[in-house]
């Protein structure tokens, strides 16, 4: 029996480490343990009740088969139309890519930018996958260690300091994950600028788009309305509480949309059926009632949940405006988030996200806390990691 | 402005070309045509009404959050059962990926196996997006042309002949697409045994599994009862008649599995959950009463297209025992079986797919049909075809 051969590239790809701890916490858990989550990343909330209503009528009605690759024609024209309410974008529907999830419009944004050892810049800490597809191809990231200077975010300095000959993208997200903070407009038009000077295309992700608390000002809700000439990814994941769908979408430009058409034909067919007849009903006035009440649920929890870990000697130098985490700096109790992070679970009960998960910036001095729980379980959560950081 | 940067891949990654052949379909039907389709890859049966409302339950109970990165356990359970109750082969659930579609089974796999400039062996014809994977990861398909002679199925003598330095991986298909035959068990054994001696893998592609028709005789349903150590790729989308729901699974070698999890968590996060709560019931003995009747229907088209294309001209030497495809040669008529198809959709008003789409082992002269229409569609095209041939 042959020894199995793996392809090199897996022992660049990590697995996300917070699913350990999360299957630790599922086994304390079925001992009779409470365990507050704050590791999670999705919301809590099920998928509202209009895309479920409209998912069952697809179904009654038998809309079973194919969409084309790009997606249901109405739902491209669907998502055109909520940029130009919404955000006074005109971003033509020939232009949009219904995807299976961001992570598809992130695998066909690549797959068509990147040739083996190309490098693609991205901020660090940021989220895992970006340097995991970028590797899937071949290509190399280069994590650019960011912190409280720029807001956590790539900088048009940052970009002219880290472009290189094999440089050919940069990998920007707004609000980001972990750190929740935005990219001014200002900011982003100077990276625009670095990005057309060098040859390469921005990568704008904005799958939590829609979840913004403060800090309107100076900041646009999207990338498209600096140029047509990048790419933008969403999700109906986040805002919309679709997870399960896996529905995200692509901005592409003009002269990309027949490559992607071509190579999302081949790698996926299509995005589920289902979930885009349902994805019709995100935008209807009565889902966006229900929707933006979501939104103040989850700045409410950031409301409470912000002062509480500074109060008990977590280090957030940068108010998060956006997305539902709280990047907290831990190195007052430790260097080593991991572990502590484990001793947080087995000893207190909260489970929470150690900082290796985002990159090599600093990891073991960072924990990712989610507000993707009640209040009453932040409350909980709050108390117990006061009575053990006191112990 | 730059110009676009499109990644070198994208050169060898071809469309679907039938797609042209469809939009100018939908164009004639739009000015009145009546267009018969015997070009379309899916079932035309709309997904069975018990899997129908089993996501319609899924949707009532909120389950709208992701799944495990490997799939809904009691998913992976339920393939297992299946396998033991339906092929008397033990395979463990822990060995089962629920992935989004048999693209994204195709994609786990190759992506775990495949280092640039590794080879994968494949039949020529064959299903396109397999030479496509292979080329996204920086891999080379070799396509091995594949004849009559050998029932249109890679054996054990071309692997060998074929099998160089740089191979890995050898992938099949049983039922194929486009030419709807089976690997006999021994030839199987045979390319496991060469597989084996020069350490490399076989990948079998049972997305039509279910939809067999005849010479169960020396034919098991499935590789998994050769051997352990291959990958097998599965659908959700041809037996079970849920192409919308885009869902697959693969089951792989043990030694795989968490390299597989590692990759899924990063590049899908987890398979539709709605789908997968559907799936449960595709097994269920109400559904597999449908499914048999549809499987039925697919026989009966089968056994009227095939003698009727034959009687036309149409050189079809092998007698396909399975998938809904016919891979007709055509050389009697043309050699240029693109331009051929064209005439077949404006003169005859009969759409079907020219052979360019299934490799480079002359496409020119042969054409697919597909019977996933009404047996009254194909009675009608096959006079439309009779009259415009002889006129």
């Amino acid at each position: 029996m042959a020894a199995p051969h793996i392809a090199r590239r897996m022992a660049d790809i990590q697995p996300f480490h917070v699913m350990d701890l999360l299957a630790r916490a599922r086994v304390l858990e079925a001992q009779g343990r409470d365990i507050v989550h704050m590791e999670i990343g999705e919301p809590d909330f099920v998928t509202p009740q209009p895309i479920r209503a409209a998912a069952k009528r697809a179904l009654d009605a038998g809309r079973t088969h194919y969409t084309p690759a790009l997606g249901l024609p109405a739902l491209r024209e669907a998502i055109s139309a909520f940029y130009r309410s919404d955000h006074g974008v005109e971003v033509p529907a020939e232009r949009i890519i219904v995807t299976p999830g961001a992570s598809g419009a992130l695998l066909l944004t690549l797959g068509v930018l990147v040739n083996p050892d190309d490098e693609v810049l991205m901020a660090d800490p940021g989220y895992p996958c970006n340097r995991h597809f970028t590797r899937l191809l071949e290509g190399k990231a280069v994590g650019v260690a960011v912190g409280a200077e720029t807001d956590y975010q790539l900088t048009a300095e940052l970009l002219d300091a880290n472009w290189g000959e094999r440089s050919i993208a940069a990998l920007l997200a707004s609000p980001s994950n972990p750190t929740g903070t935005l990219i001014p407009d200002d900011s982003l038009r100077a990276m625009q600028a670095v990005a057309d000077e060098r040859g390469g295309r921005l990568i704008v992700d904005e799958i939590y788009h829609g979840l913004v608390y403060e800090g309107h000002e100076g900041h646009s809700h999207t990338a498209l309305a600096a140029s047509d000439q990048l790419f933008v990814i969403n999700s109906f994941s986040k805002y919309f509480c679709m997870t399960g769908m896996r529905l995200g979408w692509l901005v592409a430009p003009e002269d990309y949309v027949r490559e992607i058409d071509k190579l999302a034909q081949n790698i996926f067919l299509a995005a589920p059926t289902l979930s885009q007849h349902a994805a019709l009903a995100a935008f209807a006035p009565e889902t966006r009632a229900i929707l933006d009440e979501q939104r103040e649920a989850f700045r409410a929890r950031r409301d409470f949940l912000l002062p509480a870990l500074r109060a008990l000697g977590f280090d957030i130098p940068v108010t998060p405006q956006g997305a539902f985490y709280l990047y907290a700096g831990c190195s007052r109790f430790t260097d080593d988030s991991s572990a502590f992070a484990d001793e947080l679970l087995s000893q207190a009960g909260v489970c929470v996200t150690p900082g290796k998960d985002f990159g090599a910036n600093a990891p073991g001095r960072h924990l990712r806390f989610a507000y993707t729980t009640a209040m009453s379980e932040l409350e909980k959560g709050v108390e117990r990691l006061a009575s053990y950081l006191s112990a």
